[in-house]
């Protein structure tokens, strides 16, 4: 077990990709803190630090768009978490089912999947 | 195309998740400044910014495990870069293809393909 301790958190965060444990999808980017950190893997619901919120951030609590957390992968550094998730509806607020849904020509790579008005 | 200047730097820096092109196995997690994007953009071969040592990483400059750049996606928020590459060897310099090679119970899940002393 690596211990949250063993951790390096830089200003008490620490960056977590999102991926879907199924297709690979890179979902989105978040950040954790401890808090949130040891609420996902007391519940298996990916919690976050909303950085500008400033607050604890349950993914989906409005939308419904709950991450399910399959594993947590640590990267070589300790600096650096993957979350592999079974994501409810989509994890983006624009209504994508990933936040990374262009390239950087602009164009559209990714899939709609919610209509952000019928939801929020 | 979305512009340099469109994107969010934060400190100069705006973070860069690297992933497989073909098996969306995520690689690696980085950040690049202006500079390194802008190499990374001419060149295809992906450039990051080394936090530890201050100045531009040209990945693979010395292991020649170089990424060689697909495309490159944007976040909803523009804050946030995920690099879709083509990674020569691996991409951790432990000799784990992927950095995050280990979970957050200890188990190791990656592969490991070369010993670091035959390289560096």
């Amino acid at each position: 077990m690596i211990a949250i301790d063993d951790l390096k958190f830089k200003d008490n965060l620490i960056p977590a990709i999102v991926q879907d444990h199924q297709t690979g999808e890179v979902l989105m980017f978040a950040y954790m803190n401890r808090e949130s950190l040891e609420k996902t893997l007391d519940s298996d619901i990916a919690h976050y630090w909303s950085r500008s919120r400033g607050k604890l951030w349950k993914k989906g609590e409005s939308s419904g768009h709950i991450q399910h957390v399959r594993d947590i992968l640590v990267d070589c550094d300790m600096d650096t978490l993957l979350l592999k998730v079974r994501q409810d509806g989509a994890a983006c607020h624009v209504g994508y089912r990933s936040c990374f849904y262009r390239n950087i020509k602009g164009d559209i790579v990714g899939k709609k999947v919610f209509d952000p008005e019928d939801i929020y």
